[in-house]
């Protein structure tokens, strides 16, 4: 397309870099942030730079944080014998949402992907290895790990690299369940879920 | 949500504030942003101030410009006989990538909206009525105002208005044809395009 300003052009360029979002949906964002009053624009610009900029990670779990040590890890009331590693900050604020999980987080940052260059070494594997080694001297141990990654290839063999990692350190190590969706419907199901929700059936009690 | 930092939660607020962007995909974002390059986050945020601090418009046309008068209106292949109204920038965009219109535009910078308090005085409308008034002057007078609005409740009101006002200028008005459209299935079409297409048939030659 041939846009009418070298400046319009630049704008939509970095807003369509921005995921789920193409050309159409950024010139659409370029003309609503022209339109709008130029505080209010301003004010995404610089929010964005602070954001950027300025924030911390835990140095704990690596979540994102205000502080040195983030809310989660700080807090007296959760369980610091349990550590659910997940991929990123959103996996956070998902469980934390359930209101169903008690314990600590450990962020990796992402995920092992041979694909897009990503190995252990380029995730917070060391620190999560560091953590449960340090936490063996103390009152308070952590003595398990659940896995909270995606049932993708990519969870699947970052979960096994964990599991040969951490498994010397006699930590139990489990993983979220996998199954049948609540609310979901059985026969629109794909094969390895059933498959798999079947031969690990649960036992009422 | 519970974000874990106040920076990242300014940011979603900002972000989510753009069109057809809620919470989610906001927070999406923002972590894309925090994960990529600090350079090209800063990149992003300087671009959308530059476009917004730095656009210009065009004198005439009103469409986005980087000079003074755009390169449509200061085209000499352009026929200035002709001037198609239309919302916004967008839409000049729209219309310029089918290839199929030598003439110039006018960009309204909105559609007259009594629900979200647009009138045409919002609009750029003196000016269009400055431009043929001034135009009967020269030796290419402005002869056909097409009205490339869409066909929506306030776009016929918009091109109602405009309709009244222009006529006593003895100017010929037209507007794009409305029909079924190139590849739409006649049985999924609904009554009142069906309807009027029926009406304004097409007679061939």
């Amino acid at each position: 397309m041939n846009y009418p300003s070298k400046l319009i052009e630049q704008a939509i360029d970095e807003i369509a870099k921005l995921p789920g979002i193409g050309k159409k949906s950024a010139l659409r964002m370029a003309l609503h942030l022209l339109k709008r009053d130029e505080k209010h624009t301003l004010k995404l610009a610089e929010a964005i730079v602070a954001m950027r900029t300025q924030i911390r990670y835990c140095e704990q779990c690596h979540n994102i944080s205000d502080t040195e040590i983030c809310g989660i890890c700080a807090s007296k009331k959760r369980e610091a014998s349990l550590v659910c590693v997940v991929e990123d900050a959103r996996d956070v604020l998902a469980i934390e949402n359930t209101s169903q999980y008690r314990g600590l987080y450990h962020v990796l940052g992402g995920i092992i992907s041979p694909l897009e260059g990503v190995g252990p070494a380029d995730l917070k594997i060391e620190s999560l290895i560091n953590r449960i080694t340090t936490s063996q001297n103390t009152e308070n141990p952590i003595t398990e790990i659940i896995l909270g990654l995606s049932p993708t290839m990519e969870g699947d063999t970052t979960a096994f690299y964990l599991t040969k990692r951490i498994k010397p350190f006699g930590v139990k190590i489990t993983t979220i369940a996998r199954g049948i969706p609540i609310g979901g419907d059985l026969e629109y199901a794909d094969e390895i879920t059933l498959g798999r929700s079947i031969v690990s059936r649960i036992v009422y009690e």
